[in-house]
């Protein structure tokens, strides 16, 4: 898979696995986002959440590494493929968070009458890494 | 969501994200799995590696810690769940590795005619986290 394809099979994918490293493990979390050049945002928004204190902003506080895995599973594993992208994020909330925002409601229309309210992460893209099984 | 009902979930999916944590961030890599009791095993098949000398394996080595993500995502925001195990891995290869590769052909017809060759992973689970919008 070239490196174009493998870009746009990340940022069309409708949701991705956020890994972070916590305390004592890995954290995943599944997220929706968008890719804006070698960036991509993600937001705390209004779906429930387990705990106001979210994990994943505190694992990027005290370790920025993340990675970001869009899986293209398929039953026909000839047809398998998954892209990684490995990155550095920061919580930011303003003129960043605000132009993230702005991606992200063109790209969710489950987003276009509810901008999300949270903090923003962007992640600094250092490395793609696409997979497929032919 | 009730516990039977996210272990029924997780156990049910075709593929989850398993991360691990390496020497500077996490890992995350999609796999097949099959789920015996509170263990879950995973097994490195014949589908194509980046390396012969897989990060996930080395990262248990360094750190057991691992989780696994099953995202049940959909258009429909209301219908959202995942389910997250945490546990702890280690790599085996002989009678622990056998039942779960015969566990996995079970579950998978794509493995019937091609048993995994590769070391078997083995997560001892520790936590179940079930999240779902409504």
């Amino acid at each position: 898979v070239d490196r174009a394809e493998t870009r746009r099979r990340f940022a069309n994918a409708r949701v991705a696995v956020l890994a972070t490293v916590g305390p004592v493990g890995p954290h995943v979390v599944p997220v929706v986002f968008v890719v804006d050049g070698d960036r991509v945002y993600t937001a705390v928004d209004h779906k429930p959440k387990r705990s106001s204190r979210l994990q994943r902003l505190r694992n990027i506080d005290a370790n920025p590494a993340v990675s970001l895995l869009v899986d293209g599973y398929d039953e026909d594993w000839n047809r398998l493929w998954w892209v990684r992208v490995d990155g550095s994020a920061r919580v930011v909330s303003s003129g960043y968070a605000s132009h993230g925002l702005d991606l992200l409601q063109q790209k969710y229309p489950q987003y276009r009458d509810r901008r999300p309210g949270g903090p923003v992460v962007v992640i600094a893209i250092e490395r793609w890494v696409g997979w497929s099984a032919t």
